[in-house]
């Protein structure tokens, strides 16, 4: 790979990643394809049957009518099941998990502005918000990592392991300790909490809330017929494990990208300028730089960046 | 602001933000929650309309199951209406679409597994590619931002400006490019193309696919009725468009955040330890070293970090 001019490396490497996509789809488009038909097939047979049965009193299209408002409806939050028991849609809690989801980027979608003026401020909301919350994580940052980097110094005391050695095993340690308190925990609790859903799919939801893809499928509680209060409650409870689950997240990228390892992989793919301190420190913070004392990369040949 | 001790100004920051979240919520609700309250209104008029003229033949109950069931297999985005020659569901295209929607964390949500396979799949397979998209962006960024830097330069020396301020102008100059062409151009585009959507419907979409919110709500040709091979050039467009404008919008938000005035403000909220040069380049880069010489911020007080 390191004789191989850049622009080489960066078409292998883009690539690579549009192969990634090309696997994951069709690995997907195997699992999920016949589940799909079949679900279409049973509403098909469903709507045929309904029909058949009571197609003789219904006007044609009058179904297919009272259908398609009810599924633009719902892509918004509108539902037209229950009896109007569950929180009504745009109230307190539901609106600031809304907002959440808009300036974490989650964008569950499973509540969606309807007006214009609605949409309007959602664009300028999250097109101010967003640098707002990504500063406010870098003057976060700056304080929590050093803080999570004592341990590792200990440990590299204690043990008497090289700096590279401690940092990555204290990093991956953050690792575990994050999925752990973030995903497997909430996961298990929304598994006993909420009755309907398996333990994978409750993995899955959280999941997909902390790495902000958010895809909205599954949102404990909703639809559930909950009590109001138990309602919001489940609702607040979701807003802070966003916020707090993504801060976690957040600080332990950081923490593997500081890693010299994770730096040396960088770099070997990524441009070969000439590397020096202000290079190394790019990534390294100051107390990072105590514990990694890994020389430049070798492995980075010496040439003028040329991409 | 320098006078407070380090935890009263993360404490007021955290307060600013939920106050932020608070204040968007409440625009929301007031924007959102009577259209919301209409169009349920108007649902449940439908439905009572339609109970009343033809509730008669129907069984109790066999409505609201029908709808049970065309509600639940549209959250995964199996459509009941239609003739079926819409695309089918995990083709191709639309599986790749819905890859890169999970390493890009847009998750839109039209599309979501429904079989445990596919939601275990999921979660691998975005644990997996999440980093390897990001160490893909941070090899880009190498090579990339250096070339950004150069017109910066050009600037400073041409029109002699200091090099803050060419750093600034640069930055501001890139983002008007980049909402140029990625958000405005597009939408333009979509706006044209697409007959029942209207500019600000476009510019939201785009908003929100390229900060990767992705709410799902509008999806430029779905449900459309196009011919599929039209509908699969959409679906592939969008596709270009998620990958190339991300990238655009991360190398944006990179420009920005190593702006020696972005620095400034986020050292001042920030971590008072001492600064000294690998805390400056903890950010800057190499060739931006040389554009921005601003000495370390006089703003942060030298105390040992006490958070």
């Amino acid at each position: 790979m390191g004789a191989l001019r850049p622009w080489a490396r960066y078409g292998l490497l883009a690539v690579a990643h549009l192969l990634a996509l090309g696997l994951g789809a069709t690995v997907l488009q195997a699992l999920e394809g016949p589940p799909a038909l079949r679900l279409q097939a049973n509403l098909r047979a469903e709507l045929a049957t309904f029909q058949a049965e009571f197609g003789a009193c219904l006007p044609a299209g009058a179904l297919e009518e009272l259908l398609g408002t009810a599924l633009v409806a719902q892509a918004h939050g509108v539902s037209s099941l229950g009896n109007g028991s569950e929180a009504r849609n745009w109230d307190l809690p539901s609106a600031l998990l809304f907002t959440a989801s808009l300036l974490t980027t989650t964008g569950y979608g499973h509540m969606a502005p309807l007006s214009a003026g609605g949409k309007a401020f959602c664009v300028a909301y999250a097109a101010l918000g967003l640098p707002a919350s990504l500063a406010l994580v870098a003057a976060l940052r700056h304080c929590l990592v050093p803080l999570l980097s004592r341990p590792g110094a200990w440990v590299a005391t204690c043990w008497q392991l090289t700096p590279p050695r401690a940092a990555l095993l204290q990093a991956v340690a953050l690792g575990l300790l994050v999925v752990g308190v973030f995903v497997l925990l909430p996961a298990l609790v929304l598994w006993d909490v909420q009755g309907n859903c398996s333990l994978l799919e409750a993995i899955y939801f959280c999941f997909s809330s902390l790495s902000t893809i958010g895809l909205g499928d599954l949102l404990p509680g909703h639809g559930s017929g909950l009590h109001p209060v138990l309602y919001h409650l489940c609702q607040f409870a979701l807003l802070g494990y966003l916020l707090l689950g993504l801060l976690a997240m957040l600080l332990t990228v950081e923490t593997f990208s500081e890693l010299p390892q994770v730096r040396a992989m960088v770099k070997f793919f990524g441009s070969s300028g000439p590397v020096n301190a202000e290079d190394e420190g790019a990534i390294l913070g100051q107390d990072e730089l105590a514990l990694s004392n890994m020389p430049p990369s070798a492995a980075a040949p010496a040439q003028a960046p040329a991409c």
